[in-house]
């Protein structure tokens, strides 16, 4: 569904390429202040240009059409839309015909009976990730005195990711990529046994964006070849510091009060120019493809300001969760 | 919250210590032949017993108390319980002073004020698990013809694992583990954009189960290191097979029609009998602590068997979404 | 769904002739002192034994089993049993092939293709007004200072209640009844536009209560004939005080500080030893029906405390939702 | 909260005097034909204009941005636009100072610290259950064979109602009104024990129409009055047809295959130019107060179409529900 929070709920719609891209946020407390001008600078985080991303430069504009009054919110749904400036159409049909590897498109035809909109992933497309990052401006002010900061660590498994990008774009090819967000200041307690543990909450909405395929808090994969001596983190004062943060600022589900850590794995980007095979699905037959048009050569380069948005969402909702019960 | 599933829903409750565990399921259709032999396969695998995990032999007899009539679910909510017959009481004023590092006591009793069921971890003890199991003995029921199969692949980064755990044990330390899932035979197509993505949903799922700190679907971390011209699964054939399968049988959230495949990361048991630091939060001072009584050496000899159940739980409730708009 | 509530939900599971019947609270807040005493007032009040209920008087006592140590809740899902000590089988096949009029039996049995619980109208039952009950009991205890009573206002249509339910238990009929609810003392501002407003709350758990077909708030169906010069409630204190309250102590959706003020219509029971006219399903011919069996022949004797108790479900649900925003 | 539905669910967001009023369906299956035309006649019905309604004329044109693909629905969420033409502000200081009887101004400020957009009623306006008949559009399109008909019954307590109206009109004053919805075709089955029976889920979102305040199914408040012999319904045919239809084709919760029918009780306007009196919370006295403005003299005018639609989208939904586990 399209739709993700349990007090503060997003809900998104739009296609890459229809009128618009939307979000609507419900539960949204009345009395924070808010403009336009408050988006732009994680859009434009977000936003192609950088080297390694698609050249095309679209402005990201957001229109505040409801839930704001004389510049704070009201209490009721907020809602924000973004109009669509790139609305080409392209050969759809040979598309349809021959699958791109790694694309949405073949599955999204088959579980969609074919009326799914195929005009640049339609809903699938990485350009919803706009209605992310817009929701993640909103839940940073639920969050004061949090800071949420994520960046790149590597690309194609090179830290000089510039020069590793771009031996990519001269490839035609495209790099995955490593994105650590790390978030301090979390208070202890936030979480909900037994369905919502932070990492669970995370992790929902870190996979609901496109290319993450893997994700892991703390130390994460390392803790599997770990010994309980070495992973435990010995709490050295009142608060709950710990010496160590193997556990990744969570303990049982509940953040813990240390520094929040984790780490997403993201895929390079399927639509590349480098020469590939796919089946013609009306021939039979395996046959040369390449991709066309702009691509990111590396997608992950747009990802830590989305990493951000999603996190500040699961603490924003789960902080509300946590203080339901104080009154 | 402790319910999931947006068609297909679990609710679970109960206590390590407390009368019991139970487990009541939502929107189970009706007229699935069941009964409680039915589920002692599965709870025998969870169970104590195997080299390395807690020596005692509990007796987890499921008993279906609402939701079956003459052998088959009648529709109406499916409530299993489990009796505990394990409620020691125990010194759990020297637990609140001197916290066991890497356990959730801590921040459980900062959470809910000091009320939180101390005893054997209370609501967030690895013993829920069991309510776990049992909903994925009735998820399997609704995927005939899948086969979902985990296995624990190293045990502290050894393959060679009963001999890493004798050590361990030896030490009295514990190990941490890697678990991978495959399921054949999934469908294309089940997933929902945006939020509800196959992957989204099974990571929900996996880290409610205490002890998990990553996930990786397909060639997960190493894909951030790959290119896309790798990366990339070429189709062919008309049902969506693909040669490679680094995508892990999900492709824009959706079930591709090849495997899936995942890994999760188990941290080790945090309770151990070797000499560890902890502060006492009375005197201000650091001191030495041995967590005594019965422990798992390797809590992911035990995890198998309930990632098996939360990926049949994701699967029954993806599989009825995708149903729901076909009549 | 077999769930209620937004942050304080509560699921009610079992059937009439099943083992149990029982309740699980999820999202009650820790630290609220509770007993299983706390529960015997409020059900001895729904309990059979009046003169026009069912004589047989059946011990309905509660067992809490998870979410309460020591005396208080813990914060994690709170779960009450009752145990069935009735579990007579009758002669369902020949209910099956003559319906009882105005029963769920018939179209239940096509819902659920004939795997519903047919004992005592299974799942369906009113017996699992008793989870309902044992809810608004823990409600309450989140409203302190609100004063939730219901009553019996008419039987039949007759005030004078006593005298015409001896006349209808004499002629083996039934009666309806007319119930109304009152609460004072509650705030102004609960209620959720859009689609949550009190009294849209409310009435989805009335109509959860088996017998009930219809709600009205304040003057209800009245204000259909009113002038709204008759109908308006003039404001006369700064807290929002009315000097009449046709309202109902509604406002827009949202509870404005007046007295809380809805009546329900119970029908009459529809089980009845008086010869009623049914279709043998397998004849295909009418025949005469007389129900056996000890019935009420008021159930809306039973009913006042069931709807206290979902009015104090619906109130404690709003209030936690009021108060999400203002930390 | 905003949104309402299991499976299909609707979200709507906007204010009376914003830029906009909006709807986005989500869980809309794919392929339904669907263009912005199919709107029109029944936001015609909803319209301004009939004698009794604001003479004001309104054009309220509905603008598909998602979810539809050339001209059919594509499973993404289905988005459309209102565009608000009418922005005036008004004097909303003298309406804060001095409330109008009726209105939800003063309880929504109480509620919102202030911060709710008080022009017109803001996200309280009557002008959102545009986005319900817009819902109801695309609702009824998953009801084929399916016929909702709602017709006003009486305005004020009069079954002559045009010059029911002529007369409040010429008061200043307005009138409350009786609406009966009617729904034939319904199979038997749909609705969800024991918290989504039909009546609950159809109530609820009756409820959060604005100025109802009260519904009654089949014999509804008579049945109240009645003996169980007279309110039983006798099943005369296979499919479940009875003689009479007391219930209102709801049994136990779940429609029973005979015509859905019930009423809601529509209270009058509250703004009306007749002099009222109301606190001038300022000054602390009692104040004459003639709302100006072009009013509708009986809001119930406009209220079948909403009532449809609201009874299309619980039907739909319970549809989708009851068809879940048939796979």
């Amino acid at each position: 569904m399209n739709s993700f929070g349990r007090i503060f709920r997003m809900h998104i719609f739009g296609e890459s390429h229809g009128p618009l891209v939307g979000l609507c946020l419900d539960g949204c407390p009345p009395g924070i202040a808010l403009k336009e001008e408050d988006f732009l600078a994680d859009l434009d985080r977000r936003r192609a240009g950088a080297r390694g991303t698609t050249p095309r430069v679209e402005t990201d504009h957001p229109e505040i059409v409801s839930g704001c009054f004389e510049g704070h919110t009201t209490g009721a749904p907020l809602t924000l839309l973004f109009t669509n400036r790139n609305m080409r159409s392209g050969d759809y049909a040979a598309l349809a015909r021959t699958p791109r590897p790694g694309h949405a498109d073949f599955v999204a035809s088959k579980r969609f009976r074919g009326f799914n909109d195929p005009r640049g992933g339609g809903h699938f497309s990485g350009r919803l990730t706009l209605a992310l990052v817009a929701a993640g401006v909103v839940a940073k002010k639920l969050l004061p005195g949090i800071r949420i900061s994520a960046r790149l660590l590597s690309a194609g498994g090179h830290s000089d990711i510039a020069s590793a990008i771009d031996r990519a774009m001269k490839e035609g090819d495209s790099l995955g990529g490593l994105v650590e967000c790390r978030a301090d200041n979390v208070p202890a307690g936030w979480g909900e046994p037994f369905f919502d543990p932070a990492e669970a909450v995370i992790s929902h909405l870190a996979f609901a964006v496109p290319a993450i395929k893997g994700i892991e808090f703390g130390s994460g994969f390392a803790a599997a070849a770990m010994k309980g001596s070495r992973h435990n983190d010995p709490i050295i004062n009142r608060e709950g510091k710990t010496a160590s943060n193997n556990a990744g600022g969570i303990s049982g589900g509940l953040t813990n009060g240390n520094e929040l850590v984790f780490r997403v794995a993201v895929k390079p980007t399927s639509s590349i120019s480098k020469e590939q095979q796919s089946l013609n699905l009306e021939s039979g037959i395996m046959e040369p493809l390449s991709v066309k048009g702009r691509h990111d050569a590396c997608i992950a380069l747009r990802v830590p300001v989305v990493i951000e948005a999603i996190t500040a969402m699961a603490l924003a909702d789960l902080k509300l969760m946590a203080a339901r019960g104080e009154g």
